[in-house]
C-alpha cells in the first residue's frame, strides 16, 4: 500500500471504560504495531511542518517521546523531552498545572532552549488540552516561542483547541 | 560533519550525584538536541540489527521511546511499548519485578505479539540490568523470542550484561 493511501483511523483502536467508566479511549498502539502507518504519521507531520522555521520539537513524557523523537528526525531539529518531576537530572525550568484532582508539575532542562528558538510541541492525543496548555506555558517560560501544537488524533468535542488559542493546532485525525 | 565521524560520546553528559549522592548520571539529552548525533545512534543501532530477522523493536517508558520508535521505523518493523501499571488500556501480560527496595511491574498488550516472532529490545542505558532483565522475561511470557538486548550506552562496572544471560547484549558506547 502506498504511504498517500493509508487510513489512520484504520490503525486506532476504540478502547470502551478506559481508563474509567464512560470514557472511550482511543489507543494508539495498532498504528505504532504498524510500521506503514506509523511511518505515514510521522511523514504527514513533517510535510505539515516542512516550510516552517523549526529549532526544535518538544513532546511531554510518555507517549509524547514515541512520535516527537522520529518527527525530530524527520524534520533535522534536535528532541527536548519534556518530563514528570524529578525526572531530568540537569538545572530545570517546571510549570504546575491543574488536574481534575489536585494538580501536576512538568519539568525541561534550562539550557535546552535559548531565547527566541521556535519549538514544534507534539503529542498523540487532544483531549481538554490540560497537559498541552501546561507545554505551552512551559516552552513560553524558557524564552522560546511555541510555532505549533501538534496530534496525531483529536477529540473535537472535548474543545481542547479553544484551550490552546491563541497557538496553531494541527491533528490529522479529528474526530467529532 | 559525516555522521560515520561523530563520536558519541561527546554528546553524553555526567551529571553528579543524581538521582542519589555518589551516583555519576550519563544524560543522553545533550545527545538528543544534536540531530547528527542522534540520527547517528539510531543507523548505527539499524545497522548491527540489519541483518537479523526481526519481527518488533520492544521497549520500556520513558527514555526507552525515545530510541524505540525511531529504530522500529529505521528497521520497518512495528513499535511495542512497554509500559508502568494501568498505562496500556488493552489486555496485558505483566511481569513483577524486584527493585532495591520493593518491586515494579511492566505490562504489555496481550495481542503485541505472536509466538515465535522475535523482538529486539532496546532501552537508553544498561547499569544493573534489572529493568531490562524484566523486559526479557516479559516478551518470552508473551511466547515471543528476544533477538537481543540493545542500548545507548552501557556502564560495564555494573555488570549488567551478566545479569542478561544468555541474550545478546549489545551497546553503542561502554563506559569501563
Amino acid at each position: 500500500m502506498s504511504p498517500a493511501s493509508i487510513d489512520l483511523r484504520e490503525h486506532i483502536r476504540d478502547i470502551p471504560d478506559f481508563p474509567k467508566p464512560g470514557i472511550m479511549f482511543k489507543d494508539i498502539t495498532p498504528l505504532l504495531g504498524h510500521p506503514e502507518a506509523f511511518r505515514a504519521s510521522i511523514d504527514r507531520l513533517a510535510q505539515a511542518f516542512s516550510d516552517q522555521k523549526l529549532d526544535a520539537i518538544a513532546a511531554a513524557e510518555a507517549r509524547g517521546f514515541i512520535f516527537g523523537a522520529p518527527l525530530a528526525l524527520a524534520l533535522n531539529v534536535g528532541f527536548i523531552p519534556i518530563r514528570k518531576p524529578g525526572k531530568l537530572p540537569y538545572a530545570t525550568i517546571a510549570m504546575e498545572y491543574q488536574l481534575e484532582y489536585g494538580h501536576d508539575r512538568l519539568e525541561v532542562h534550562s539550557d535546552a532552549l535559548k531565547p527566541g528558538n521556535r519549538v514544534l510541541l507534539l503529542d498523540d492525543v487532544l483531549a481538554t488540552g490540560g497537559t498541552m496548555r501546561a507545554c505551552c506555558d512551559l516552552i513560553q517560560q524558557t524564552g522560546a516561542e511555541v510555532a505549533a501544537c501538534a496530534f496525531i488524533l483529536e477529540l473535537d468535542f472535548l474543545k481542547g483547541r479553544e484551550r490552546l488559542e491563541p497557538y496553531e493546532v494541527f491533528s490529522l485525525i479529528r474526530y467529532p
